[in-house]
């Protein structure tokens, strides 16, 4: 069981918390209780280290951000014991959480489960392990990235072949798109894992991407649910497990896109390179690439990355220009698109879901202006303006109101 | 060097501690410092622990109010490296820091100083470690106690067989006595082991009373310092090495006081023993003890105590009464006395300490009430009314105007 931050954030909520804990417990089960940081203090900690330096030492960041679970897990322990229940917090390095040396963005490598195995034995009912936090081959502390609290779950429900890996959360599960925008959005029953993946790298914020490919990687029965309201959740779980087959699940949107083009760069092999080269050296999130016929000898490139990200783009490009072999003779921004995309894994057998989601934006005099398609997902970059719009109208024309939830 | 809470309160003070730091790097010297959490933390976790229980599992506070130091040690040395200084934090399980396993109050048995060792080799300029914390034989967090991070301080300070051992706080050094009471309060240039311990004890909150104990035991040239205002601060040493000698030292004074004397208890022996026994079981801290002859088979016995435990106090003792062959015809509780200590290694070679000491307080007509000595100190009782006019005629008395400071 996973706990996120707002399912902790006070002492009242890690009481009703604690009760879900207990009546797992009350059915016979040893669990494993993974718990975030209280709601708003990672930020406050990273707001610290930022105010000390923009260029500090991830190995500090992790040692200090890291705290904020230390407490968590501490208190849950400590409420579970209150409830009459054998319960005792753990940290990364009592377990210990083996994760590779990239601080602040680790990998679990391995987990021990010895040490926490013989305390089940001894009469531990419920391990509370401090989330989002390892340690590395010289023991320093690591931290898996924001959201990492999931990862850990997952990876201890890997792990311990947990029955099941049940995350927290403040909403109800998986919609089938955000229900600030459409009021028809449904809560899904279940998704599949390649589902989830691709919501969850398209920024649909329920789980972290990583645990999502660790659960699908170790067949971990994942779901999600809310801590505050009673409900079945959203399982995530393998394709064939799915009972009702939907050619399209979710859509997604991200109003936080920039579209930038490369105007009249050289058509010859190496500049596309060049080009992302350049930019990824400048550590630029590029997300959609397309590259347009050429006729003259000359080419257009065009990418998207995050909004917050084009100033440093378009310097990066500039400086890019010094290299002799690398030119183009203009970059036209365009800061004002949002991305739409449509998941489904019924995409892989059904013909014509572009198609109906070309149409559909098309009666609404919506432009498409780039377009990506993965096997299980279709985006568009589209007018910002046009966004609520978009998913409205994309809602409706994959009747997505009708899902099983 | 150590820095309490008050002086790594916010990031702006820790830069003002991390430039002590950095000179004491520029001449050449390899630092530990150790830092307290950031002032009101630990008070604030202390809360939460007690919101969820009032008995609570002492290994789970430990892991949790272990994290503001944490936190410090991070951010200091974040705060160092901007500085161009290559320091890292360490925290209690990182060092080792072996301790024994009594929870919320260990004490330090073992410091591995070869990972510290190494990495000053290896270029490491300043160690910062987490004060208050170490780790137990089973690989649990352990605290030291309130004001614990003196300790780690000193302890580390042994270890390593550090030249100087500096404690950074919000006051000059160490006074005559509280310059809250009299103006003519002298910071001391130098106090002796044996007195600065006494003075700890009787609640002069500057070090924490361990840790001047492991300062004597290890002969840890101890310096207590102002953070914030330049100065010499106050030596503790040996009790050769202090060039003035002086016949008192210090007087520190306490209002939460009570005395209490059970009346008509049967004078056998074995009685005052119940009487303690019962008191202990309770957990009261029992500080001056006095029985007074008896004459008709039945005598009286007095005893000081924290007023917040008199409550306690009085329960355990009546319950105590169900116990056949201890009695007591009535308790008389006084809530509103004060205790007075003068404290001195010159007492040792000095006679008419006391007669002084008792000729100025009969002159101002304060009753002595109860009076308890030791071989470089004696502590009365009075009134706490005359509190403070007892600390000035005291302080004027052995002219500690005079201290060299």
């Amino acid at each position: 069981m996973k706990f996120g931050g707002t399912s902790v954030a006070d002492l009242s909520k890690m009481r009703n918390a604690a009760s879900r804990i207990q009546s797992e417990v009350e059915d016979g089960n040893n669990v494993i209780v993974t718990v975030s940081a209280m709601a708003g203090t990672t930020n406050k900690l990273i707001d610290k280290v930022k105010e000390i330096s923009s260029l500090y030492d991830a190995r500090e960041y992790d040692a200090i951000v890291s705290s904020g679970e230390n407490v968590s897990a501490g208190l849950m322990a400590l409420q579970l014991q209150s409830m009459g229940i054998n319960a005792r917090s753990w940290q990364g390095w009592q377990i210990p959480m083996k994760t590779t040396d990239h601080h602040s963005n680790s990998r679990i490598e391995e987990i021990d489960i010895e040490n926490l195995i013989k305390k089940f034995n001894s009469g531990m009912q419920v391990a509370v392990v401090a989330g989002f936090q390892g340690i590395s081959s010289n023991s320093r502390i690591t931290t898996l990235g924001r959201g990492g609290s999931d990862t850990t779950a997952v990876a201890l429900a890997a792990a311990f072949k947990a029955d099941l890996c049940d995350i927290y959360t403040d909403v109800d599960g998986v919609f089938t798109t955000d229900p600030r925008i459409t009021e028809n959005a449904k809560k899904l029953a279940q998704i599949s894992y390649e589902e989830m993946l691709e919501l969850a790298s398209l920024g649909a914020k329920v789980l972290q991407t990583r645990s999502v490919e660790l659960a699908m990687r170790y067949k971990v029965k994942l779901r999600v649910l809310n801590s505050f309201v009673e409900g079945s959740g959203t399982l995530v779980c393998d394709e064939e497990d799915i009972m009702e087959k939907r050619i399209v699940s979710g859509i997604t949107c991200s109003k936080d896109e920039a579209k930038l083009t490369l105007m009249g760069i050289k058509d010859k092999p190496g500049m596309a390179g060049m080009v992302f080269d350049c930019l990824s050296k400048a550590n630029i999130n590029v997300d959609m690439i397309i590259q347009n016929i050429s006729d003259d000898g000359l080419t257009d490139v065009t990418f998207s990355c995050p909004t917050s990200q084009v100033d440093v783009a378009s310097q990066a490009l500039e400086q890019g220009k010094s290299n002799e072999n690398f030119n183009y003779s203009k970059l036209v921004v365009d800061k004002y698109v949002a991305k739409i995309s449509i998941v489904g894994i019924g995409m892989r057998s059904h013909s014509g879901v572009a198609q109906t989601m070309f149409k559909a934006l098309g009666q609404e005099n919506i432009n498409i202006k780039v377009i990506s398609t993965s096997e299980i997902k279709i985006s568009v970059l589209i007018d910002r303006k046009y966004l609520e719009l978009a998913v409205q109208i994309l809602h409706d024309a994959f009747e997505l109101e009708k899902a099983q939830n």
